[in-house]
């Protein structure tokens, strides 16, 4: 368990280090933490040293020129120059602001990036503006199309935050598989069995094995197969690659460069980098926004007092359970499990930063 | 069996019938029929008797007056005055296709609708402009959140249509639910047990009955239950339904009227009649078309192209099924079943028009 400040000291520290730019440190950490705080552990600081390691291999350039090479009154395409996900992505939906001001809605498909944290945190920036944001990136390819078992798409995340009025907002964030990778590594990690529908071993039978990826497996598009939808979940998967991806020049489907510093990068690139997707809407370029609002609050209200079903306490309405969490990390400190705190300490050991739990 | 042909002559006459103006009447009649051709049986003709029903109990306006209430330069939200769907949605779709072509995109929330048929023709719309179409639409409340026993939401479908050059556009289509209502009603008419994943009973607890909707049960959010992340479907479900009717003023959630004639309209409404969302997005807003459009061809030949799992002979790019369909019957017919022939007889004499297949 750590307090939120010290692992933010120590984050922005290393941020630093890299050559990051003051301002884009403070961000990226910013980023990088919210995931902490919202209790997506598998986005958070256990991707730090994920961060470092491409820095290393000269994959992320710490003082990128962020610029936009093409655009309309209510688009851009941004080449985020090799820059960390964590900066690219929130300066490009400050772009989409920007424009939703002038026109109504403001749409950024950003190319040259990398793994830009958490979707919901870029989603959210419109929030505070009245308006509704969306977020996606496309990723390392580890899932399969249905009737495939060639890995072809990320884990391709969608967020979308919309605002209300007393009621805190709603915000969706999450992979288009059936379960996020971080889910399978605490599998991994405990070696427990994962449920049918999250995996398929590498003939496509489905599996329990929670170390199927690294025999030739693949993750599922959300619905698991066929007979539950799992070509919608594809196709969920395909549209977040073509928006972030086709649309700005990125590399797509399995040429999206890994994650991990060790595995190559794929021949004969399509694209520059990794692409991600943002959007702005202002409310009140529908209607007046304290309409929507008070109307969202009685949406919020009305779902929040769904009947509940036999065995659970409540319905949740999305954004509900990382808001809890944040409360209460915010007060307890984060917990860090015994490798990530290794990471860490091996980070902090390579640039003469302390790092103690 | 009938012919294209006939079964369009047919429909467009009931639509003029019913007091359509003679370009609505084939409006209409093109966009319903566009289901039965693709193969989404569903939303096509077998729903005409549904629509008919509508007007004779008032709900559905033959003449309306569809009108701008409120827009930016990128967006736009439309009063359908009562009109059918399949006439307010397309005419909803020319309006962001108009401001694609001045800002970029185009945004158009719809209020004081109905039924709209299938997603899928609005949000191809776009394709002969090099436009990315987008269309969702809230529908009479079937599904249940996560953790709960009441259904709250429709089945609320996503359209999203993509252009490609050489290659037939990517065009996805599907219901945020495991399974359509369609599905169900298939396995209702043969007394067939559906998967589990697709229906719960009214206690929440998992059904293979499909009449279970008919005793208080609900259909399931893509994912079908937690552990297969139904949350995201719920998610999914939820978007639709406030960019549908939460942005436009339409009713939303549990509010959204009922297709079906015979089921009362909600207490107390929340806004005016069914809500749609559509959108388009000018692929050279963000990069030169035939750039975008090389690039999209490599995407569809390369998913064409993954590895094929045993036991299945390709792997589909969404779009492929559908369009096979229409082929086959455009030369071959469409196949009526027993109960769908019945309601076009009993249309037909209500009108004077002879249905024979």
């Amino acid at each position: 368990m750590i307090a939120y400040e010290d692992l933010k000291n120590f984050t922005n520290n290393v941020f630093l280090k890299m050559g990051c730019p003051t301002a884009d440190a403070e961000l990226a950490t910013e980023v990088l933490l919210n995931a902490d705080l919202r209790g997506i552990d598998s986005h958070g600081v256990a991707r730090l040293v994920g961060y470092v390691r491409l820095w290393e291999s000269g994959r992320i350039n710490p003082t990128p020129k962020i610029k936009i090479v093409h655009e309309t009154p209510s688009t851009a395409t941004v080449d985020g120059d090799r820059g960390l996900g964590l900066v690219v992505a929130p300066q490009a939906m400050e772009i989409a602001i920007e424009k939703a001001k002038n026109v109504g809605t403001g749409w950024v498909s950003i190319k040259n990036s990398n793994h830009f944290g958490i979707a919901g945190h870029h989603a959210m920036m419109g929030l505070e503006h009245d308006m509704i944001g969306i977020a996606m990136t496309n990723a390392s390819p580890l899932v399969a199309p249905t009737f495939s078992t060639e890995r072809m798409l990320g884990t391709n995340p969608i967020a979308v935050a919309i605002p209300a009025d007393k009621q805190p907002p709603f915000v969706a964030d999450f992979a288009t598989t059936t379960a996020a990778n971080g889910k399978l590594e605490i599998l991994q990690r405990t070696s427990k069995d994962a449920p049918l529908g999250w995996i398929q071993d590498k003939s496509g039978a489905p599996s329990n094995n929670p170390h199927e990826l690294k025999e030739g497996g693949a993750l599922l598009p959300l619905g698991g197969d066929r007979e539950h939808g799992s070509h919608k979940g594809y196709c969920l998967g395909s549209i977040v690659d073509i928006f972030s991806a086709v649309l700005s020049g990125a590399n797509y489907g399995p040429w999206a460069p890994p994650f991990v510093s060790f595995l190559p990068m794929p021949d004969n690139p399509v694209g520059e980098g990794l692409g991600h997707f943002v959007g702005a809407m202002r409310v009140d370029a529908f209607r007046p926004a304290d309409e929507f609002k008070s109307h969202m609050d009685n949406w919020i209200e009305r779902f929040r007092n769904a009947e509940v079903a036999e065995g659970h306490d409540r319905v949740l309405i999305p954004g509900d359970p990382e808001r809890e969490m944040i409360d209460m990390r915010m007060k307890e400190g984060i917990p860090l499990n015994e490798n990530v705190v290794n990471d860490l300490k091996e980070v902090g050991d390579k640039f003469d930063l302390s790092f103690t739990v």
